[in-house]
């Protein structure tokens, strides 16, 4: 199977998963259930459960537990899109093409539908996976919480909030995305290598290739920022500018941001190299996000 | 020990465990530490870990695992303050007897902060416990979120919402409260019981229980609302009222709340008797709550 075919089905198979996870909205609360739904499904790249997939490959792990692991993570990242975007947060009216779910239903809609899906993660991830030994699991539901965190993604968000308008370094805006985007996105990777039932020093290893993709991503996405239309983007473009938000093309300049994405993708090639053939969809989907103009 | 310092007791292992699981304020983001800190300690009575850990005296539970998974349910009960006092939701300022989290931070602060409580919660849960099977360690953090979700305490606030202004039976007005605050209080209950391994038909016994136990407090609480000052409170007195949600006082009338509290002790007393001399603590708690005046 190409890539692109490999891309499709996990994206599918995401897209069913989700679907079946999901309450259904003739199940009261309708209206939560609705925006639930709403802001989960029928949308998004799925980059955290592509990741999740193509890092349970490097050792085999089982698909059922790999889709299980992939849609707690995009539950997670659905819910963070959801209350990123309302309008005491980044007050965004556009995502994935269509209206924020605060738009297409209301705020304190919006507020519960994102807390509900962030229980319905971990309520996915503590589904029991019959080919992980239990202690393990509870460790990828542990990792995942701490991903989510006040010291990962929801951290990420108070120091993106706190940098508006400010002048930061290089440092401090790793420090940011680190957590922002670099978090979830390395246990999207773990979890699945977790799934496969990957020993510790391989599992050390995918953290430090995550480290560096989670950042080659956030560089990218500056740059798509920067550069697209809202149309080609789905969410409003260039508002990073407009909110005098510190990003890389603002620190760097369009081509030292470039060069910073060509450095970070050697350098998640080489870091990939050891595990060999077993990694070529790890591999192949680094470069696609980079190459992404979507 | 009597009740009163059997209570102390816990309360004060609550706050101290609490105060060890929430990250230091000197630790980045300071701000978001900070609300989550103002937000969960020196303050409430600690109902939830309560209930749990006289649940677990039933079943002889480890003092330790009852206090992870006690401080889960205050942590999630906590977040679900922050939200639920938040303008897009009840809009209210006093909670505790202090600012509510958005007047004394700000709003996307206190989001963020009651986001990453609800994280806290399940990173804590996934706290490996020695004494519990790993298979029922995860049974127990799918418990949680369940209760949690959008079928349980989320959707009870989003059923509340929709409740307001409003003419609903007594039957709706139950099936609100059981999501709204009995889910977590049922989660409560049987995470103390399987802290002490309890087998299935101790279980399902203690739903029961907590079932009853649940809505005992809710006609209570409304009672409360209706005949206390703010000040005796620690929050808004008489804005159910004023919000005109329906409750049991408003459904009712004073007398019919009061009786239908008698007749809801009566049946908690009722299911707890084969239990015999075990579960005194969990006896003498919902008596306290129901002729608590605080």
């Amino acid at each position: 199977m190409g890539f692109t075919d490999w891309m499709y089905t996990i994206q599918q198979r995401t897209e069913s998963t989700l679907d079946a996870a999901l309450p259904q909205v003739r199940h009261a609360p309708s209206r939560l259930h609705d925006a639930m739904r709403y802001a989960t499904l029928g949308g998004g790249k799925r980059i955290r459960p592509l990741l999740c997939h193509a890092s349970g490959e490097i050792f085999a792990a089982d698909e059922n537990d790999l889709c299980t692991a992939a849609i707690a993570t995009e539950l997670i990242h659905a819910y963070s899109l959801v209350h990123d975007d309302l309008p005491s947060m980044d007050n965004d009216v556009l995502r994935r093409g269509k209206p924020t779910c605060h738009v297409e239903f209301d705020e304190a809609t919006a507020l519960l539908a994102g807390d509900a899906l962030q229980a319905l993660a971990f309520q996915t991830l503590a589904t029991r996976c019959p080919n992980i030994a239990p202690e393990r699991q509870i460790m990828m539901i542990h990792l995942l919480a701490s991903a989510c965190g006040s010291r990962g993604m929801v951290g990420g968000q108070a120091l993106d909030l706190a940098a508006v308008g400010q002048q930061i370094t290089q440092d401090e805006l790793e420090l940011m995305h680190i957590y922002k985007t670099g978090a979830l996105i390395r246990a999207a990777v773990l979890l699945g290598a977790h799934c496969g039932n990957a020993p510790p020093d391989a599992l050390e290893h995918l953290k430090h290739f995550a480290n560096r993709a989670g950042l080659l991503f956030q560089v990218v996405d500056d740059i798509l920022d920067a550069e697209s239309s809202t149309a080609t983007l789905g969410k409003t473009a260039g508002k990073d500018a407009v909110q005098n938000k510190p990003t890389y093309v603002s620190l760097l300049g369009n081509t030292g941001a470039k060069a910073l994405a060509t450095s970070l993708q050697k350098q998640t090639h080489d870091i990939l190299s050891p595990f060999g053939e077993r990694a070529l969809r790890l591999h192949e989907l680094t470069d696609f996000i980079v190459e992404r103009n979507f």
